[in-house]
């Protein structure tokens, strides 16, 4: 059976609510309360087409994992097909998506792209997919990576360093270089091969890819995009269900990812304004000044929280030491690392827990850097084995986190930016970047290898430098 | 009898002045010296309708309390009221008040305020009124907030969030969240309703609202305004003289209000340049440069200190610990709290001296914020109880604030602000906002009852971190 | 006899060299050599009238001191007299000197001067007058004022302050308040009235002045200038013969100056740049940009150091404790006070070499403020005498100081800018507002009396706070 | 035999590589491995003239140097040299290079430049040469510089300094100033004369010139350029093959030149992104915002690193205390000093191999500043003999560097500026406004000579100053 546009909009509210999205049509009714994106964004398409907002944000498995096989109702009819082809082939172009489009004509050319900074520069979106893409708080990212400035290197002379080799492990698993791509989710939005482009992009440097449980492809699709000899991690955001967890798990296994990243810092989302702001911005640009009427919103007293915060509404806020760590010991033999590891307290409570590592990351607000985090537990506890992630954006900031004890330092936005602008081979070219801003360090502070950067080689000053300017 | 404007217009000096206040005359003749504003305010407006000037500031009790019956010389003529309601009529609107009416249609709704900068932002006054209302010293305010910035948390993760309750109390009254409204006086300068948008604003949530001395509502009305439930404390100026002070609180203790928060920090005006300089920015923003004559300006060599200064001109400044607390413990059962303490060693005197708490403030000039003082006594004497004031814009200040000892954070402007712009709505708007930050802060850092917030979960950084921006 | 224009021509060069000052010509051939600021300026006029460059520089006395009978010639014949009166008056203004008649037009009534800042934001003054008044190198002053911005006042509430009394004595000598004017030469650069004009001002208030050796009056004149209780201190420059030297302390002496403030932090001038850098600035905004031949320029390559630099040219530079100090007691009874001490060190070697006081100050250069100074003096040797001078701009500043330690804090050009833009009356407004912001700061930390301002009211934080704004 | 350029034109790539030079032709197929700067460079010029290329980065003897005999294959034809003479005189000037001669017109006569900031901006170039000229990294240059600002001066008074002598010895050498010139490469690029304008400009005031490997002139130019009492040194970048850098050793020690100073800081390039980035915003500006095809770039995925990467792209990265330093003793007699410590525990190193002297620098990068290494090293073994160079910009950081321990300071791009700008006369002018600077400095300070300039009259503060501005 083939559905009319008429049938369709039938079902336009919470009693029942059909969507039709790629030209199928689905009844999601029962569904409502369980997206996780909250019932008012599909109510605002019950009855309708909601192919261009579903499309970016959701991975391809998505109707097929959440819905049952009787509420896929099957195709549009043909003459619908015909309606709704033309409607989005007449659809007017926005002001800012024309803005876009010259702006990508005008973007520099891959060669010109000397550094992370320039690479961040070169993206262009419009302006609701942008912060929704970069949504960390911009105060938290000044922090963390301002963080860095603060320590010096004491570079030593005359060591050869005619071969200089910037490859390690991580958790076992080897890497060119002593980073990793940080789980971040929604690539779609920037680039319509989303996280794949990272996939492919780090195959040839055999950087490991840390993926999202909110990525925008599914699993499978991200796993299929990698070559055999390449390492996926996991990035596990635990659903509060067991049940559906373990689930998640059992794909990843299957699938081939390597270690578990279960994330703990984000158990409710932290304030992301600018998200939230964005569409009031886009309004305003499009149609100038609006005069709003008296009382006009006051209504509406509890703002969304953006897409971000819709991504980790069902996930379990009562974690524990005592009985997380040990169920997903129980249930897995992957590796389990600690991700978002915030102070030094936790990163001990971690080790005694025996877990594999950790990832000491925040996901804003005010906490310290991870970096100064980092310099606390060396002091402390220099045994206690982890990574770091938050505000790298050079080579010599990798360098310095490796000197004081972390095995890796993890980006993420910098590689949802690249494969945002420039795709797969915007990948490469920031894993380039790093790699010669990487060995150029290292030979300027005579190492030779990864495990000869220690801590006698930076020094931490008492005084605040002058912040690092994007150009040099 | 009814007063022709003729009549009235001949008690037009220090001699003999009358003043007609909404269409009644009054003899303040010798009420000129007790003006806390001074006499000269008034005698601009000998033998003239005083109505305008009058009202925004003044509670509607003023003329009962300050003139003896005698003083109240009864109305002005139908004709003088005809004539004076087509003056009114007439009055051509300034440059600067069109300019706010154009600012208040364009407004933002209330749903894009996300934090108590937009609120702050979203406030339209004009010139002479924005300082009066806005007039704590901008170099104080930044040194108070820029406070919290040198705090950072060590936020823990693993530990159980779902369930998350900031309810507290406060001198045993409970309140939803661990804030309370300030005293801040002559809120009828933003909003005609005045400090009652406030109480009518706090009642849902509880939240604590202590009143000022110098409100521009009458005691009583804001009392009326206020919920059975609900706590008002008091913000008390001492009257030089025992018996006018005696009279005020037994006022309050009549009409119910909870507690007694001695102001000890201003009992002079500190330096309010912007408040006093507004009235000539104003000048030449709505007539251009003026060229001055010659030794013009020269006479008045003590520019008046302002509404703020006008308003304790007759307060205690002879206040000690030995005189001052056993005679306001002799008075009254109310609590007793010092609002205004700004060292270590006072916060340890006022304990000494019994008082049922004390509130770490500043009125301004060079002490130092409100926070470092914190810091230092929780150091010292982790078991006074005291709260802070002063700089607090945030809820991550709130919890910064309650980890170092505050039993709650009280804010003022903030409130006056948000009264301001939208009324009752934005007073709960911005309860709504500490909320959802306070609580997102508390999840971030694993807490679930404000009891757990502790010292160890913050640090105080020996750097100084960018300043914070009013947008994330 | 009366001198043509044609005669006086002829001796134009340093064979023979004669200048017309005020009508009158003098033979200045042999006092070439001796010019404080050079023969070369002078040269520029000989043969010619010196008048207009002459006057706004010297004091009165100074041909009658310098030149001896035989080198007054005599007047200028009345024909050239005549010639040189319609020179004069046919003169065209420079556009500099219209836009400052235009400037001091708009200048602000005196009423609108809230503060220091204010008063020296009022000042206007044609571009090659400015820097010679102006001429601290403003890095210098920069740091000096910062260094206030990191003490904090601790302050005390419930102390009585009803009354409060900021008078107190500096060297036995009475003032009204902790501060005195600080020798700062060249006032009729600005006013033509010159110093006097703050001798009048100073004299309500008792406020003591120290006149500079290099003051644009005679000595006489402004002991002239005074009241008869008012005190006068001197600022010593001592010049490198001996016998000069003591000829000008028997001058003070006789006209009744009551100390001598012996300057050692200027043997020779500092780094004055925009002093140098001035009339090429003219030049250009007068001229548009000039086109440089090949060469031009490059012959001289020792620019002047500018009108300071030329003031203490004459100057002893090989003073010392052992023959300096022991001479200056041999020949006077006055106090000796050393000015210029930059270290905890040399304020020892004073103090041991029995100098009355010690006055800490740097005139530029890179030397530690003198507020740190006196903080590092204050913890080691507390009980040397000292006051303080430089970067000293708010009542909370002098405040700061006196708690530290200083007897008094000095202020120099906030005084000479305060005589250029209003005279004498503005002299007096500067005064009235550092009483205001002194009497209320000492009644905001609970202070009766300049002995109850000790150092535990201050303290000093190991952070920078915000530079302070010149504007509240 | 005279070639035709149709001849010539044959040999365009390489397999077979003729170029022609101030109008002789060379065949450089095999000397295209070999080229400091890469073979594309030279391929780009197959076949055709390469003289306005090659002329200003290389020394009159390359050729002689580093092509055989039978490499020089003879001059062009008459008809061929008229050819170039005309296409010369008809190529038409860019942009940017009218913007030069506009700007070299327009140069502020030298009487005008005050400091050595001043210098620095009147430094006029086009902008593919200004970046190769100043293409340190600008954050690097501002930590060096801003170290200074964190020390300040305990200036002494009541000491004589009438007389007053800068100078001192470098190595046992003679020198009127405790500075000396840095190596520094390419000033052909700025003007014609090259390093000798610095060469002649030192003459005078005995000023050491460190001659750098990479000198635009060839060593023997510059010792001719020197006067019979001038001290050069030389700054020895080591060739990886010894029998190579043997060779360039004995070239020196022949020619007179006095020390080794063996650089060890750059042995590979820092990250130099602005001389990369420099023909892009060249070309932009010449012909405006260009639109890039799909995919242009991508190939060249590997940007040169500009020229100062290129010339060291043949040196040792295998250097180690225990072969180089003994190898390099063995075969010269010349003091050796070792340049680009960056850390205390190599300068202890280098001391104990037995150097003459050690020079604390950095090329960039994220080392700790040469300031704060010296601070550290006065401390730690204030025995070890050092130099200092980076940042120096004022005769006050010269005197701090020399009282913390430094026998001098090196400046570099100073004096490469001065004679870009104004050739040998700018060079003398720089020395004269140092020699100025430093003398007031060590005069105010209470010193008469270098040996009294000791540690205990600089203090390092605990807080960051203002940053300084380049005008006074």
């Amino acid at each position: 059976m083939a559905w009319s546009l008429e049938e369709v909009a039938k079902h336009k509210d919470a009693s029942s609510c059909w969507v039709i999205i790629h030209r199928c049509v689905y009844d999601v009714t029962e569904f409502l309360s369980e997206h996780p994106g909250g019932s008012s964004i599909i109510l605002k398409y019950a009855g309708r087409d909601a192919t261009s907002a579903y499309t970016p944000i959701h991975p391809s498995d998505a109707l097929e994992k959440n819905l049952s096989p009787s509420q896929h109702l099957g195709p549009v009819s043909d003459e619908a097909a015909n309606i709704l082809a033309k409607k989005e082939a007449s659809k007017k172009k926005t002001k800012d998506e024309l803005r876009v489009e010259q702006a990508l004509k005008q973007r520099p050319p891959l060669n010109h792209i000397l550094n992370l900074s320039d690479m961040e520069a070169s993206v262009t979106m419009t302006h609701d997919i942008r912060p929704r893409l970069m949504h960390i708080t911009a105060s938290c990212q000044a922090k963390n990576a301002q963080a860095f400035n603060r320590f010096f290197f004491n570079a030593r002379v005359m060591r050869p360093v005619a071969t200089c080799d910037p490859s390690t492990q991580i958790l076992g698993f080897k890497t060119n270089l002593p980073i990793f791509v940080s789980g971040a989710a929604l690539a779609k939005l920037g680039h319509p091969l989303g996280e794949a482009n990272i996939t492919r992009g780090c195959a040839p440097s055999k950087i490991i890819q840390m993926v999202s449980s909110n990525a925008s492809l599914s699993y499978a699709e991200i796993a299929a995009a990698s070559s055999p000899s390449q390492t996926l991690f996991f990035q596990f955001y635990k659903h509060k269900d067991d049940a559906v967890a373990l689930k998640r798990i059992r794909e990843v296994e299957r699938l081939g990812y390597r270690a578990i990243f279960l994330t703990v810092d984000a158990v409710v989302p932290s304030n992301r304004e600018r998200d939230v702001r964005s569409p009031w911005v886009l309004d305003m640009q499009e149609n100038g000044i609006k005069v709003y009427t008296e009382g006009e919103g006051a209504a509406d007293m509890d703002p969304g929280l953006g897409s971000a915060g819709a991504l980790i509404i069902n996930d379990d806020r009562d974690m524990t030491w005592e009985k997380t760590i040990p169920w997903l010991r129980s249930v897995t033999k992957l590796p389990i690392v600690i991700k978002g590891i915030q102070s030094v307290e936790d990163a001990i409570l971690a080790a005694e827990a025996g877990v594999d590592g950790i990832l000491l990351s925040n996901h804003g607000g005010a906490s310290l850097p991870p970096l100064e985090i980092l310099y606390r537990l060396r002091k402390q506890r220099p045994e206690i084995s982890q990574k770091l992630e938050g505000g790298v954006r050079r080579g010599t900031d990798v360098v310095k986190a490796v000197c004081l004890g972390a095995k890796a330092a993890g980006l993420g936005r910098p590689f949802l930016y690249a494969q945002s602008a420039y795709g797969e081979v915007g990948v490469r070219k920031i894993i380039d970047i790093l790699e010669r801003e990487i060995v150029t360090t290292m030979r300027l502070m005579g190492v030779q290898k990864i495990a000869d950067l220690t801590p006698d080689l930076v020094e931490r000053v008492d005084w605040q430098p002058p912040a690092r300017s994007a150009k040099l």
